[in-house]
């Protein structure tokens, strides 16, 4: 007898069917037995006797042979998609035991993190945690359609570098070789290169980060969704580009993941036709007018900050996201494009939402000299360049793009309250998979 | 004016338009300057006066305004998707210069692979070049599409690893705040953990090896294209996944990719209905028998094993893909599991093509205290594999799965000489974008 997927028993009503699974959950009433079978489609009811149910128990794997029934009506339960019926168990085989587990999986919420993430095989199991890596799948499915179906080629870069990408010591060593090698923080200069030869290229791509703190909004190593346009008009065309992937991805999520959405009780942020815009100036002074807080001569937005301009648009344009441009040249890395108008300004954005940057973007300098001397003026030596200045070099046209952090919009998403809960297997100061306190 | 693609000029015979790209060649015919005129879609022959071409050239970046022409009768170039028509300029505006180039765009089939490499932003241009990453794309595409279509979920896993995945030397080092870390080999033991979560999942990951020689068949850095899937009756089925994955890519690629196919001069390899199938000893008898080669003992194929072999199925099987099964256990990862009637041997395959090894797979022990054991035999701390062990310690179902290496299979498609040729910026043990010899 082939194999039922759970998700289709209620069409087997009646049947005899074979079932494949993990037990979810066992409860004994006398010489019954109730157990939840779960596969990679949903749960199911499997009512067996003591006898064949034997010393069977959380997360075995078992298939069970029997006959699809109705529940009586006392027992339907509407929260499951099998609620309606049950297996009546023949037979039950043991595929793989399991030990007793360390945490009742059906009781994660009073785990911790760590121990979340200590045991992360286990706790992966639970709905509530796999729901949100089938919305990360949906989340980047989305970015890479929408792009495509606006002409953009999708490529693969390399993540072991030559050069500390956009400076900073926050960078990983890799010994290459015996040689000195760097992780990537960034795709930045190969899709730049790029689009100097598709003009429009996408690409995901992990960015590695050594942030000397732990925080919630950090991890050493994450999903960077990058794109890249050129022969742009204007740096208009980029921030058009970036709200219509993030539209889409919400639009897609609502189609896709409705289930996913309401197990995780998420509200998908509100969007307007026109997203909310403002300078990092104008934002400041707002910031200062509404809290007090006066931060106009910083060069950034702190996390503060990000919070309560983001709680600005919601109030006052009912919007869950807003752009906010023109960071300081003296901030942003040496390739950013001065504003004509005010070069003491970029042409560069960050997208907000719900309080945490989820984008950051801008128009790149394409004119050969103007590129070089920025190297120079930020500290940096040609000759380690040598191959991203070559695409300038050859010819270039306008060109900018941005990056979408994978994670960091799932998180947003879903209210997550850590961008650890994002990642399946998260990578910080403390923890490779095991607590780094731990010597090798 | 909206820019027009060049792909689209046809469309407008006797129009206006404006026509943006670099220049891919400049004629000069006294008075009249003939400029080929290359962006993302095509090329396409302008017509313009010497004046107002000036001292434009190469890889020079302009926009040009005029009108679309027919061209004379014998001035048709039917090699081109634009080849009835020119365009004839009436403004040409500079957006970016170029220096002179290296070499001659037109006729790179003259300069050496490491050339082409020193000055890869440029040499990507070239429209054969360019072709062999809209194949790569279109691979990846199938890969996912396919899978996706059968039930997998993508995953996200890390490259940051503690352990040395598989053993061997040939491993990078990180520093990780001060610890040992290492890039990870492959995403296996994190797709394997995964099985036990959403039973059929796949991933695109990059593996790292850090390999002692530079040969034209590996590269530092790679994509893998990862599945593994749970819940198999029997190893069968994982064979019968990879042989349909490869099968389904050549086909997509026949239909998506026709143009750059026949620009490659590629012809698609040949497969039929039942791949053909040998065991590794089976493999070396024939060979053996053809070529008097005794390698009979050998504990794996050589690569001149591994075309020989690829032959006999040509000749014998009109079959340009191949698997070979049963590889001896000693020479495989401590987690393939034997095959039960002969344990000496393992349940696992390669799968060849056109003479190099394209897909590696198998199914994998899932009984926990047999895969500890193993841990153990072979030579390997416990604690350092306790995340991955917790899969099996929790119930695991009988699973396996392959990886297909996207670079090779692009390589053995369209008969690349060099494995590098199909990476966008490869790297090697004497190469990070720019050759290693000069000191950091």
């Amino acid at each position: 007898m082939e194999r039922t997927l759970i998700v289709q028993t209620p069409n087997f009503l009646g049947k005899e069917v074979r079932v494949k699974g993990w037990v979810n959950s066992r409860r004994d009433h006398g010489a019954i037995v109730f157990l939840d079978l779960r596969d990679a489609s949903g749960l199911l009811q499997v009512v067996a006797s003591s006898e064949i149910a034997e010393d069977i128990t959380d997360e075995y794997v078992v298939e069970i042979e029997g006959q699809i029934k109705e529940r009586p009506r006392s027992m339907v339960n509407a929260a499951l998609s099998t609620g309606q019926v049950e297996l009546e168990a023949k037979t039950i085989k043991v595929i793989s035991k399991a030990e007793v587990l360390p945490f009742d999986l059906k009781e994660i919420e009073k785990v911790s993190l760590p121990v979340l993430l200590d045991f992360r095989p286990l706790s992966l199991r639970h709905e509530k945690i796999k729901a949100i890596f089938k919305v990360e799948e949906a989340v980047i499915e989305s970015f890479r359609a929408f792009l495509k179906n606006r002409g953009f080629t999708e490529i693969q870069v390399p993540t072991i570098v030559p050069t500390a990408t956009e400076g900073g010591s926050e960078v990983f060593k890799v010994d290459y070789y015996g040689k000195n090698a760097f992780l990537a923080q960034s795709p930045q200069f190969y899709k730049q290169i790029m689009a100097g030869v598709f003009e429009k290229v996408y690409t995901l791509a992990h960015l590695y980060r050594a942030e000397p703190s732990v925080t919630t909004r950090h991890m050493s190593e994450f999903l960077g969704m990058d794109a890249e346009m050129g022969f742009i008009e204007s740096w208009e065309e980029i921030m058009e580009t970036a709200d219509a992937v993030i539209k889409n991805i919400f639009k897609t999520l609502e189609q896709k993941c409705p289930a996913q959405l309401t197990l995780l009780n998420a509200t998908m942020p509100l969007v307007t036709d026109k997203t909310p815009r403002l300078k990092m100036r104008e934002a400041q002074e707002i910031i200062f007018q509404r809290t007090g807080r006066d931060n106009r001569a910083e060069p950034d937005l702190s996390p503060q900050d990000e919070r309560e301009i983001c709680q600005w648009a919601k109030e006052t344009g009912n919007s869950d996201i807003i752009f906010i441009t023109h960071y300081p040249t003296k901030k942003r890395p040496f390739y950013t494009q001065e504003d004509p108008n005010d070069p003491e300004y970029t042409l560069s954005f960050d997208v907000l939402c719900r309080g945490l940057e989820i984008v950051t973007g801008g128009q790149r300098i394409n004119d050969y000299q103007k590129l070089l001397n920025n190297v120079k003026k930020w500290g940096n030596k040609p000759e380690n360049f040598d191959l991203y200045l070559q695409a300038f070099k050859y010819g270039m046209p306008p060109e900018g793009g941005f990056c979408l952090g994978a994670e960091r919009i799932v998180k947003q998403i879903l209210g997550l309250e850590n961008l650890r809960e994002a990642s399946l297997f998260p990578r910080d100061m403390s923890r490779i998979d095991f607590r780094l306190s731990r010597e090798e």
